[in-house]
């Protein structure tokens, strides 16, 4: 029996994610900027930035003025991160033009570090079990019909090693049992990962585990940093696991930008860079509705407006090339990085670059292959 | 029943892949400290440059002043690229340092890609193959026991698009036909990728297919660009569809650098790299025999040969800390690459960064990490 593919769902959190580890300094008309070239690309739902206090996250003092400037798109979700009641007031303001959370989903989370947690939000884990059965109940009262439970630092921390599988489970039971009791049934599953200490086996054994444990559970979602180059892995072994029946959401930040202060790692924590998991999504058969084209010049923006060298090797090489868009055959020698984005703007960038070919090259393979590409064209048109 | 795990053997390829596309400025000293600080890592085979003409690869011209003088560590191959005959003699003059060719080993190669063939080394596709009975019968003549058969440019072109599986298997069996008709086995398949076609699902498809259709080959080599972001994660799905009967080499380049000037992406092109690699078999349970630490330091140390940005993930934010290793709880905003090297360099990369904790984090947590840690120290003193 050949099993379907899950649908996946990104959410781009370059806006949020890859910001809060920039420079506080970049213009807020440089992120409206950038936010509108996200939104252009196809991409259904867009973290625009954090409601925080600036005196820790400086890089989102001015995030009122980018979600006020943006333009936003029809069908695409634009969501912030709120931490506490304040927050959630700034958010509401904003009602026009982000997407609120959904009133009749109920949501718990248990951080497996007890170090992290306190250093990134301070409170304990201990607080966070201890809350458990009292958020429960408010959610029941405010009449939730479904929750996701969520671990976040699930696979390790940078401050107490790597977690066991046993442990995981442990702590989503507790919240599973928890919102059972009241007959909430769990929909939703969310596992963290903000100091990138997910691996692929980690990830597979657990996938497993997680669906012979509740398999009503249909829809899930990792935000996977990747200071250790293995998260687009992980989110492919998880994506293996999955069936029709599931969906995905994979969070991702274009350039692969991201990274907390508070982790260790800072800008290089990273993530996996939107363009290269839209590539890898198209050459698996699986459609993201994203156009890619738009996405890599998002992802030449985001380079211009951070001010630095991104991480996305699909915005930098360019994707596999179809079609009309193959090689010039005598294409000259190409190098730098700023030679190999020809494939974007044109013949000029390799221009006056060593060429050793006495005759122009020529190939019975590539009249073939334009004589086809002729042909689908005309049987098309 | 459980599969067991392929033996993976790394041949490093930054001396060779990588210096090819750099600058042709770098100084033979600072090259023969970057292959010195490989050699010292536990890396059992390492491609040490190009016997190839300087007039269209500078970045080789004194190739042979690296070979004189660095210091070779016992145990570890010492291997060059070499294209012609001119390029054999040159190699035989090393042959105290070097490792020579195994000379009851045959091979023979195609490329999928008629137009890259031209570019890259003059020659088409058809005289390959017309070649091949000839190569084989020589090969006969000199006495080879077994033989590798290698098709190029497998997975598809920047010229000529994707190839299919059945091409790609056709001309592996012409190969596998032509020495098998002389009575010598075939042990060995090498596919090679140059121009980053290569996908997980592809991959998945051929292993499985080449495994059905010759079980009894046993040594599998890939050498994989990474332009698209894919060549990890191709790897590992190939390591996935092997067992213990098998070994599989992967070429790997320390920082991820790679790339050649007639593929058409120049820098972009990329290797997996090797530190990132050697991390990924960690978590896997697979020996490398590679010490990580000196392979980050060799990392951290072809940047500054290089004068730019690499990108292994590992090396820019280290590896996940375990044991003594685990961070300081009081560590301060970590926010920059630099201030990311404190695994390595120590606390004073991130003095005077902000910190935004009244009183020093404690935890239970850390406690019992540390009784732990304590506690095993004196059951192995």
């Amino acid at each position: 029996m050949t099993k379907g593919k899950p649908i996946i769902s990104i959410l781009e959190e370059g806006m949020r994610e890859g910001m809060q580890i920039e420079s506080a300094d970049i213009p807020v008309e440089a992120k409206i900027r950038l936010l509108d070239a996200l939104s252009a690309t196809g991409l259904k739902r867009i973290h625009v930035g954090a409601l925080v206090s600036p005196k820790w996250t400086p890089q989102m003092a001015k995030v009122d003025e980018v979600i006020e400037g943006f333009t936003p798109v029809d069908g695409v979700e634009y969501t912030v991160v709120v931490l506490n009641q304040k927050g959630a007031e700034r958010r509401a303001g904003f009602g026009d033009k982000l997407t609120l959370p959904d009133p009749t989903l109920g949501r718990s989370r248990i951080h497996l570090c007890d170090v992290f947690v306190r250093r990134n939000i301070n409170i304990t884990q201990q607080a966070e079990i201890d809350a458990l059965q009292n958020a429960v109940a408010t959610a029941q009262e405010k009449g939730v019909t479904h929750a996701e439970i969520s671990i976040n630092a699930a696979w390790g921390s940078n401050w107490l090693g790597e977690f066991s599988e046993d442990e995981r489970m442990r702590l989503l039971q507790m919240q599973h049992d928890a919102w059972t009791a009241v007959g909430i049934p769990v929909t939703r599953i969310h596992i963290g990962d903000p100091m990138s200490w997910n691996t692929p086996s980690a990830m597979r054994s657990m996938m497993r585990r997680v669906l012979a444990t509740w398999p009503d559970v249909r829809d899930f979602h990792l935000h996977l940093h990747d200071a250790r180059g293995s998260a687009m892995l992980s989110a492919y072994v998880a994506m293996q696991e999955l069936d029709e029946r599931h969906t995905l959401q994979v969070d991702t930040a274009i350039g692969g930008m991201g990274g907390c202060p508070y982790c260790g790692n800072g800008r290089a924590t990273r993530m996996i860079p939107t363009e290269d998991f839209v590539h890898l999504l198209q050459s698996e058969g699986i459609e993201s509705g994203v156009d890619l084209r738009k996405l890599i010049e998002a992802g030449a923006l985001a380079e211009e407006v951070v001010g630095h060298e991104l991480w996305s090797k699909v915005t930098a090489a360019g994707p596999r090339p179809t079609g009309a868009d193959v090689y010039a055959m005598d294409m000259p020698f190409v190098e730098t990085f700023e030679e190999a984005q020809h494939f974007r703007r044109g013949p000029s960038v390799y221009e006056g670059a060593l060429s050793p070919w006495r005759e122009p090259v020529q190939s019975p393979g590539r009249d073939e292959y334009e004589a086809r590409l002729a042909a689908e064209k005309e049987s098309t048109s």
